[in-house]
C-alpha cells in the first residue's frame, strides 16, 4: 500500500472516530500556522493533520490509529516550546495531537491541598481555579496565559517560584497518560507518599512527549499567601549576592520565594529600550536612576507569607540592615506599595523584551551549583573576551536556583546576524565547556527538544544516553511519539 | 561448566579483584546472620557470599564479575528493610553486595545548600555532617542509626519530616550508580534545575536496587532551625483533626513540620506497656492522665523555624486558641521545656514498641488522600467489625501526609498467632479494598520488596506492571540486580 493511501485511510479513520471537525488538514482554509510554527519562529513544520480529541479516550484512539498506520505523533499543548519541541517536522507525515480541548479543571480537594485538571488547561486557568478555592498553585511563567499544564509537566517547567516551591515536577502528585500503544495509564493519584514501584510519574515528567501523552494531572496546592513583599538591592559583586542569599535563607527560611539577579547590562538595556517600564524600579535605588550609576548587580528579593504583612517586614528590614552593616550590599529599598512591588517585578520581566529590541543574541539557559555562579560568570566573561573582543554579555536569572540566562551579543561594530551565523557554535562551545567543568547543565528549564538534542548527546554521560535510548525503545519501540526530540 | 565450578570461579575472581578480606562466605566462622536475616525476622536467606567493595570502581567490578558468571546480586545498605528487600533468597546462589565500606561524607557545599555522600553512609552520620556545617538534612527515621542513605534513596524513605521537607526523593539532587552491566552512571549533580532528558535519578530512587546500585548521592540541605516547638492536642474526631490541620497549614505555613495523630487505642497501649515513657506526655493534657479519659484522637503538632522561639509561640498560641473557640479541639498543651518536647515525641515513638509488647498484629502502611482519612477509618472499622467482631485496631500515623499505620489484632479471646495465620489474608483484602476505592496506596513508605510484590501486581493498573517489566528488562535484561523484588 503506498504512503498516500495509508495517510488517506488514517485521516478517514480519525474522522470516523472523532468527527470531521476534530481533524484539521493544512489544505483547509486556515493555514494552521499556530500549530506548525514554533513560538520563536525557528522551526516551521508541515503536518499531515492537526487532530483535536475531546477526551482521554479519544486521545487513546488517535494514538492507536496512528500506531496502526505507522504514523508518528507530535503532542502539542500551548505550543510555547523554546526548543522546537512541539511542532511537526517538514515531512508532512506527522500528526499534531493538540490537547486544547481537554481543558477542564476536574476537581479541587482543599483538605488534601490538591486539584485534578485535564492536560490542556491553560496554566493561568489552573492558577485561577486554585485561587478561587482560596489556595495557591505556585507554578508561574511568562507564558502562563498560553501554555498548558500538560506541556508544563512534559517539559518540567520552572519559572519564578522554584526557590520556594520547586519545578513542575515537585508540584505534581499524579498523572494520567496515554502510552505509545494507545493504552491509558491510570496514575492520577493525589498522595503525598506512595512507594509502590518505579516512579513512572517522574519518568513522564520532562520526557517531552516521547514516552506517553499526559492527559490529566493531579497537582499539589499550597495555602495562599496573605502578604507579599519585595526588595531591590544593589550589590557590587556576585559573591556578595551569594552571601546575601545565604543570609536571606537563614533569616526568611521558607518565606523567601524568589532571589533574582540582574547584571548592570540588562538593566541598562531595559532603561534604554523600555524606560517607562524600567525607570519606576531603578529610580527607587538612590544611586541608580542614572544609567552610569547603576549597581554592578541588582537583586530582586521576593518574600511571601500566609501571615500579616508586618511580620514579613519585621524580618526583611533587619535582614537588609544586617547586610548593609556587613558590607554585603550597597543599598536596598523595600517596596512600600503594591505599585512599587509591581514596578520591581516589571523591571525583571522587561529584560527579555528589551533584549529582543536590542538585537539578536546567542542565548543560553544554564545552571550550575549556586556556589559556582560567580566562577561561571568570571570564566565565561574571560573566555568570551579573549575569543571575541568587544562582545557584549547580558546576564540575569534565578540566582537562588543557580540558573542564569546568559546571552551573548557580538561587538558593536559587527551585525548581530553576521555574528550569530559565524560564531553561534563557538560561543556555545565556550559557554557549555565551562558549564560542564562546573558540573552544570546546558538546559536548566527550557528542555532539549530539537534545538539541543545533539549538544546533549555530545555532552552527557554515555550511560545516560544508553539508558534514555533503552527506555524509549522499551516503551515506544515503533517511535510513534515525538520522534527526533530529546533522546540523543 | 557446572554450577559449583562457576561459583568457585566467581569467588576467586572476586577475591582477586577486592582482596580476600572483602569476600565473606557463610562457611566462615561468622554465621553472617546480620547480612542474611531481615530486621523483622520474616525472611532468612542463604548467600553464596557477602562482598564488601571499598569504592565505586570495586562495586562496578563486582557487578561485572557477577553478570559474567550469571550470578545475581542483592544490594544491601543497613539491612533495615521492612518488606524483605535486602536479604538474599534461600538458594545460596546470590551475592549480597554490602555497601557498608562506602561510608564517607565526600563534601558539604554550604553556599549551594548541598552535600555529597557515599551510599553506605549511615543516615545519622549524614545528619551529623550537615549539622556540623550549621545546616539541616531533614530526613529522619526510627532506624537512622543503622540504615544507610543509599538504602533510604533506593526505597524512597519517608519518616517524620515529610510534611515540610518531602520524602528521600525530594531531598536528592543527584546520584552516582552502577548499572546491571557494571557501568558507572555519572549523575552526581547538585543542581536545583536540570531539564536534560529522562529523569533517571527519580527512576533509580524507589527502584529497590532492581535497576542499578546507588553508590553516591548529592543531597539537598536546609538552613538549620533555631527553634522547635510542639503541642499535644485532644480532638474528638478525625474530621476535627483535619480541620485543625488546615488551620495549622494556613497559620504556620512552612513552619509546620509534623502533624501526627494517635487514636485512643495506641495511646492506651503505650500507657499500659510503657507507662514511664508514655505518662509524661499524656499527663500534660488535663483530662488524659487516666486511661479511661483519653481523648478519642491525640494530635502531635510539630513546628520549627530558623527564627527565635517566641515568634513560633506567637503563632502557635493563637492558632490553638482559635481552634478551641471554634470547637475543633477539646484542649491542647504547648511543650514549655525541652523535656516536655521530648516527652511528646517519646509518646509517639513508644507506640510501635508498645504494639510489639501487646502481641502480633496484621500491619499496614497505607496512605489515602488526606481528605479521605476519616472515610478510610470509618469504612475499615465497620468492615472489620463485621468480619471479625471484637477485633482490635491500632491506628496512628502521619495525618499530614495521609499516611496511617493501621494495625489489626484479633479479638481478645483468640490467640494472636491463630488470628494471624487464619485471617491475615482476609484482613489485608478488607483494608486494601477500601484503600483502593479511595485511590490510596498499599505502601506509603515501606516499599514493596518481597512482601507486597504479589499484592502490588494484583492491584495496580496493568499498564504500570507492563511499564515496570519493560523498564526492568531494558536496563537489566539478565535480571542480575535484586531479582524477585518489587517488579510484579
Amino acid at each position: 500500500m503506498n504512503t498516500a493511501r495509508v495517510f488517506d485511510e488514517l485521516l478517514n479513520a480519525l474522522r470516523a472516530a472523532l468527527g470531521a471537525a476534530a481533524v484539521l488538514t493544512p489544505d483547509a482554509q486556515d493555514p494552521l500556522d499556530r500549530y506548525q510554527q514554533d513560538w520563536r519562529k525557528r522551526y516551521r513544520g508541515q503536518a499531515l493533520a492537526i487532530v483535536r480529541p475531546a477526551n482521554t479516550d479519544e486521545v487513546a484512539q488517535v494514538v492507536r490509529l496512528c500506531a496502526q498506520h505507522g504514523v508518528s505523533i507530535v503532542p502539542q499543548g500551548g505550543n510555547t516550546s523554546l526548543v522546537g519541541g512541539s511542532v511537526p517536522d517538514a515531512s508532512g507525515h506527522q500528526i499534531v495531537l493538540s490537547m486544547s480541548r481537554l481543558n477542564r479543571v476536574l476537581s479541587v480537594d482543599a483538605a488534601n491541598l490538591s486539584m485534578t485538571v485535564q492536560a490542556g488547561c491553560l496554566l493561568a486557568d489552573v492558577q485561577a481555579a486554585a485561587d478561587q478555592a482560596g489556595l495557591l498553585f505556585p507554578l508561574s511563567l511568562a507564558s502562563e496565559g498560553s501554555c498548558t499544564i500538560g506541556g508544563n509537566l512534559a517539559t518540567n517547567a520552572g519559572g519564578t517560584q522554584v526557590l520556594r516551591y520547586g519545578t513542575a515536577r515537585e508540584l505534581c502528585l499524579g498523572l494520567e497518560a496515554v502510552t505509545a500503544q494507545g493504552d491509558i495509564w491510570q496514575g492520577l493519584q493525589s498522595l503525598r507518599k506512595d512507594n509502590t514501584g518505579y516512579d513512572l510519574r517522574d519518568l513522564l515528567i520532562g520526557s517531552e512527549g516521547t514516552l506517553g501523552i499526559i492527559t490529566a494531572a493531579s497537582l499539589r496546592l499550597y495555602p495562599r499567601p496573605a502578604s507579599q513583599m519585595s526588595a531591590l538591592v544593589a550589590c557590587n559583586s556576585l559573591d556578595a549576592c551569594l552571601r546575601l542569599l545565604a543570609l536571606a535563607r537563614q533569616t526568611l527560611d521558607a518565606s523567601l520565594t524568589g532571589f533574582e539577579v540582574m547584571h548592570r547590562a540588562p538593566v541598562a538595556l531595559a532603561l534604554q529600550h523600555l524606560p517607562a517600564q524600567a525607570h519606576a524600579a531603578t529610580a527607587l535605588l538612590p544611586t541608580s536612576g542614572d544609567v552610569s550609576a547603576l549597581p554592578e548587580w541588582t537583586v530582586l528579593l521576593d518574600t511571601a507569607s500566609t501571615r500579616v504583612p508586618h511580620e514579613l517586614s519585621a524580618q526583611l528590614e533587619p535582614l537588609l540592615d544586617t547586610a548593609l552593616v556587613a558590607g554585603l550590599i550597597d543599598n536596598a529599598v523595600i517596596a512600600q506599595t503594591e505599585t512599587q512591588y509591581r514596578a520591581m517585578w516589571t523591571l525583571r520581566e522587561t529584560i527579555p523584551l528589551a533584549e529582543k529590541m536590542e538585537g539578536l543574541m546567542v542565548k543560553h539557559d544554564i545552571a550550575v551549583p549556586t556556589s559556582c555562579v560567580p566562577d561561571f560568570v568570571r570564566q565565561a566573561q574571560a573566555a568570551l573576551d579573549m575569543a571575541f573582543p568587544g562582545c557584549r554579555v547580558v546576564c540575569f536569572g534565578h540566582l537562588g536556583d543557580g540558573n542564569l540566562h546568559y546571552n551573548v551579543q557580538g561587538p558593536a561594530h559587527q551585525s548581530d546576524q553576521a555574528f550569530l551565523s559565524q560564531h553561534e557554535h563557538t560561543v556555545n562551545d565556550i559557554v557549555y565547556d565551562i558549564v560542564q567543568r562546573l558540573n552544570g547543565t546546558i538546559s536548566a528549564e527550557h528542555g532539549i527538544g530539537q534545538l539541543k538534542r545533539d549538544e546533549l548527546g555530545a555532552r552527557q554521560c554515555a550511560v545516560s544516553t544508553q539508558w534514555m535510548r533503552a527506555i524509549k525503545l522499551a516503551l515506544d519501540p515503533a517511535n510513534t511519539l515525538n520522534p527526533g526530540r530529546l533522546v540523543p
